[in-house]
């Protein structure tokens, strides 16, 4: 068991000034520790988007027509997508998954079927989806991890894509982190002024709606969506095995507050696996970040969502893990080392 | 001649809500503009890191002793350094430049050898260098950059390595931009609070002794260094090929700064083709971008030099001119527009 204190030796012994990496060196120590490893490697990373249509879209919450989500799919699977530039750029291998997009696509070898339905239903009328939905949708989110543990990747770049997903997210933090819903609820993909009044006064009625639901599971099946709980899942999964998790914006990290909230553990373990690639411009991810007591990776202002900062952060992951691997020590290199203080002050 | 407007009209098409991309949007411009293309490309991709040794570091103004100069050149000739792990991860070339190291070196491929002297003279007791060695430096820097351009580049990472170089670029900071002494300097490579109090009052000293000098020329030929002046001329002939100069931390900015003052156009040009890599933990860095109105592209707390932010943030300038040559448009796609405001306040 490597302690704490043994990478910290390992990465002061680098040829630089004590904590000069900054960032990449509280990161690197957080790959050893996982990987119980002084040289941490990242194996077969790999994007999963996951994409599921919502019910609420159809009360008005977006000013993108629900239809956008399946297109969006299909940009995806054709390669023109910017998550699709980034994982290309990056060399990480991508998979979508269709968790429950209104529409029927044709098969595709990068498009995983784990349907659960034609879209959830809409919140503001009942429960986004039903108890046996929920648990379906959570449970294909595991067996994917899984089948990518098995197939020897150690990391996961999360993201995902639904028209409407914003609200579901907002949804879940306001219950769940226990913040009123306007500092919640954002412009998502690019609501105006009106549209956000509209948007905020469907989810006050939402919320009003699911007063009941109480428990973490409860209140993800009452206002959805499937890919948001499939990526519980995927997370849920991942932690056990303490693959890297690195986690995209808005919505992904309300998945990330579900999962911390199920997890046995109080979600130690579960944190610890999750990077936060970067701070989205979507207003309320900064209070997610806050309240999770996160420290994202980028802060570009981003708000794309599809896991587009997730592979954007993923080349700073792999220089933390790379400095750990091949810098070499001031011993190895040769360097002297710094003066202690008694010297220095009296050259 | 592409307009702003064309610029922008091309990024706005791309399957993406409006500014979804945030400040990777605002660098995509730039490099549209720059090479006034809607396809940007980044051309043999080169580090320069210089090196220079410094009078002043034999005053004690550092932690580290001056050997450690010559000791990273050999690191990152043996390629164990920071920068040399970030470089091969981004597929870098990389440069070592010997601009003014107190060591006689082996020829080494990766090493040019424009050597003005062996370290400047203590600014201390008199200017760091003469007149000539200053306009020496200068044109070596612009000479390498003709090369690599010539050569095909269309990108430049400007690093550095100097015991004693936070201290020069202390001095310029505080003279060119006109601001007290003891904003301007920091901790370098990790002076303690006694060590950053001696070093600070060896600087008063120092300006005290160079007051007179009044253009951006004296200033620097009174305050040094050698790798600072080859990294201005560096910056002055890259602009003139509108390259883009990735910028690193503390002391690169601080060329940025005098050269920025020499430019005959205000530096307006020199000043669009720099991209700011990193915001550096060392305390003046932040007043350096803001005076320079420069938003860094990366917050790491990293204060290591050598080229080691600009190295990281070049994943992002590769990944602005990608996304601008590799995305679907909304047409192409066959992705739906955002709706209007009238349809989706009604939908």
């Amino acid at each position: 068991m490597l302690t704490d204190q043994q990478i910290q030796q390992a990465i002061d012994l680098k040829t630089k000034p004590l904590g000069a990496l900054g960032a990449l060196e509280t990161l690197a120590a957080r790959l050893c520790r996982l990987q119980q490893n002084l040289s941490p490697v990242i194996l077969k990373p790999t994007v999963m988007v996951f994409a599921g249509d919502h019910g609420l879209a159809n009360e008005g919450v977006s000013p993108y027509p629900q239809e956008v989500t399946w297109q969006m799919v299909m940009n995806f699977l054709q390669g023109g997508a910017a998550i699709n530039v980034f994982s290309r750029q990056q060399g990480l291998d991508l998979k979508v998954i269709d968790s429950g997009v209104n529409f029927n696509f044709e098969s595709h070898p990068d498009l995983l079927d784990r349907k659960v339905a034609m879209g959830t239903e809409s919140a503001l009328q009942g429960p986004a989806m039903t108890a046996e939905q929920m648990i379906q949708a959570v449970s294909a989110g595991r067996l994917l991890v899984k089948d990518l543990w098995e197939a020897g990747s150690n990391c996961i770049c999360l993201g995902e894509m639904g028209i409407g997903n914003t609200s579901s997210a907002a949804l879940l933090m306001s219950r769940l982190l226990n913040l009123p819903l306007n500092v919640c609820v954002g412009r998502g993909a690019g609501s105006n002024d009106a549209q956000l009044d509209k948007k905020l006064a469907i989810l006050e009625s939402t919320q009003t709606q699911h007063a009941l639901a109480e428990t973490p599971e409860a209140i993800l099946a009452a206002v959805g969506g499937f890919e948001i709980a499939m990526m519980i899942g995927a997370i849920l999964e991942a932690s056990k095995y303490k693959m890297i998790i690195v986690v995209d914006g808005f919505i992904t990290t309300s998945a990330v507050i579900v999962a911390k909230a199920m997890a046995q553990d109080g979600g130690e373990q579960l944190m610890d696996c999750c990077v936060f690639a970067h701070c989205s411009d979507e207003q309320g991810h900064r209070l997610m970040l806050d309240a999770l007591q996160a420290e994202p990776l980028l802060n570009l202002d981003m708000r794309l969502g599809e896991g587009s900062g997730a592979a954007l952060a993923m080349s700073l992951v792999q220089s933390a893990a790379a400095f750990m691997r091949d810098m070499a020590s001031f011993d190895s290199a040769g360097v002297s080392n710094k003066q202690d203080n008694t010297q220095s002050l009296t050259s």
